[in-house]
């Protein structure tokens, strides 16, 4: 395998693929990088077996092949080289491989590429195209309220249901929920699946590309995968059902608050600071005469208190909440304004957003002593 | 105490005065930061027992006093603040204390500012004065030579010997020794001190005013301080006897280098990439025809090797170190060029700069096996 590249494009390519690259692999073999050189192609990959990316630039091949490379190094050694092309030139009887740029020359030690468990491309049950901004809100606006406790593996997900012409994402660590549809011009087919929240987020901070791109995205009964552009990502599902999340939305609350969203957030942000202290990171809520009152305290530090104007349709309320679930929800919204939705101070509110019909956010109050 | 003062001039002292907060505080108290308002200024002090620091901003006081609140609460509720000004209102029966700024409103349970140990400014037996980046420069090409090892404190510290006209700054952990001299137009007496290398380090960051200034030092037999503009820095001294360092400075060094200081920098930093893993980081340096052969190897990862054209007088020699000594005092030149100075594989030798013959750096070499 003999090859010649672009060195910022290499390492642009490394710092996605290497995403896949597990701190503590399952096998030796996962600490690896699996080049392709073939049709002056050279495709990356690397797994965890939860998360798989391949990733393809232009190379001028001398020598087609295939080899696997120790992640990290391979990866610190092509940023770090002076120069803008990078030679490549494996010698295959000594189990290394020659990294030449100006300068510079490396010898890296080769991994057994026959070991390494190639990535398969997905031939699923169902495809569909989405464009990557509304993906990304798909995303942006659910995998927040996903939980990180493991002992509940369907609650570390983020459930899709496609539904003909909808697609809807939900997810929850049980006190709060966010679900996000969007709909289609044509019908995709029908296929419920639960997407890792690690991988959603990995897609989230790839999916950045700042000229719009269409997303293919293939589902199966155990594996999803999206593509786009020269990037391919697949990722196993969690099994088992997701609840029926629609009958925790609640309905019939009889108070509604309109509040400017980047004066709330910047607000309940500031008020936390003081509440982050405490066991329960309590904050609380007290709308009354178009006014939001928010508040926190802790008895060893001192409280936190702010005023903000808000439109408020129905009776005067007091409310508490962990403060970490509306600041999150908070910054996940991208609209200028929301309204919070409430009836009485022990139950469930929602926050929605009038500029997104198709958005809802339910989070259960916390009881205070007083 | 009641003041009001500009947000970001308040929060920009804070960043300054916590770097002498100490994360494991020797006492309660020491958590704090101390304020002093009088005549229209407000100073704010920080200090761990080893460094000190005072810093003064203008302030509107309407009530003058001091108080003690939690440095780092007091520090984050400050850089949140939304709004230019602040004010600040103590509640000495509440023991606590109000800050407003814009809608938000805090309230910090203050501390007994009785206990806390102000800082007296140094009354010393010698003073001078020197401008901030010949100072900056002393420390700079010096400090990184020390040792981490607490259980030996003298390597710990950079030696400073006022003499008359110079004042020379010393650093070594024992493998490496480094040498910075700067001369005075008049005497300034004779005094001979150890500073804290974590000392000179916050000096450094704090130090780097864009507006050249004149810098007072103060030294006793125990304590030395540093005043400029609104800022007082002072620490104790690191009591031992420095060994004389100057017999370790090698003579009739044989063969001299002369090479580019930012290509042997960057090639000696690719190239320990390598070594970095290995138990001794060791680089073997090839010197003959004029060129620098820089070279290092691990069993398990592979080799790097990187050849820079080099000015040789004298004899062809190998020569082997632990890259970190190498590494670290490349970065602190700040020279176009810089002479390395050999004689045998085993000698020490020494890098200097053409450009500033008051600088060398000692370093002991490795032995390799081959």
């Amino acid at each position: 395998m003999k090859f010649t590249c672009q060195k910022q494009e290499l390492a642009g390519a490394l710092s996605i693929v290497s995403k896949a690259l597990s701190s503590k692999p399952q096998m030796p073999i996962l600490s690896g990088i699996y080049l392709r050189a073939e049709n002056g192609q050279l495709e990356l990959e690397a797994t965890d077996f939860e998360l798989g990316i391949i990733i393809a630039i232009d190379a001028e091949i001398t020598q087609p092949g295939q080899m696997t490379l120790p992640g990290r190094y391979f990866q610190e050694v092509i940023r770090k080289l002076p120069g803008d092309t990078v030679s490549i030139d494996e010698d295959s009887e000594a189990k290394s491989v020659r990294i030449q740029s100006a300068a510079a020359n490396y010898t890296l030690r080769t991994m057994n590429a026959s070991e390494y468990p190639v990535i398969h491309r997905l031939e699923g049950d169902l495809h569909f195209t989405i464009k990557d901004n509304v993906l990304r809100s798909l995303v942006k606006k659910t995998v927040f309220a996903c939980s990180n406790d493991e002992s509940r593996p369907i609650f570390t997900g983020v459930y899709m249901d496609i539904d003909q012409n909808t697609v809807t994402m939900a997810a929850t660590n049980t006190h709060r929920l966010a679900v996000k549809k969007e709909t289609f011009d044509a019908p995709i087919g029908a296929m419920k699946l639960i997407i890792p929240a690690k991988v959603l987020n990995e897609l989230l901070h790839i999916l950045t590309s700042e000229i719009p791109s269409d997303v293919e995205v293939t589902c199966s009964l155990n594996q999803v995968s999206f593509a786009f552009e020269n990037i391919y990502m697949t990722s196993r599902l969690i099994e088992g059902a997701f609840p029926n999340y629609r009958n925790v939305i609640p309905q019939n609350l009889t108070v509604k608050v309109e509040a400017a969203t980047s004066e709330i957030s910047a607000a309940m942000d500031r008020v936390s600071l003081i509440s982050r202290a405490n066991d329960y990171n309590v904050v609380k809520l007290d709308f009354h005469d178009e006014q939001l009152h928010i508040s926190s305290s802790n008895p060893d530090i001192g409280q936190a208190e702010e005023t903000l104007p808000v439109a408020i349709e129905g009776d005067a309320i007091q409310i508490a909440f962990n403060a970490t679930y509306l600041v999150d929800v908070l910054k996940a919204l991208d609209g200028e304004s929301c309204v919070i939705s409430l009836h009485q101070p022990l139950s469930p509110i929602t926050i929605t957003e009038p500029d997104d019909p198709d958005f809802i956010y339910v989070v259960t109050p916390v009881r205070t002593a007083h």
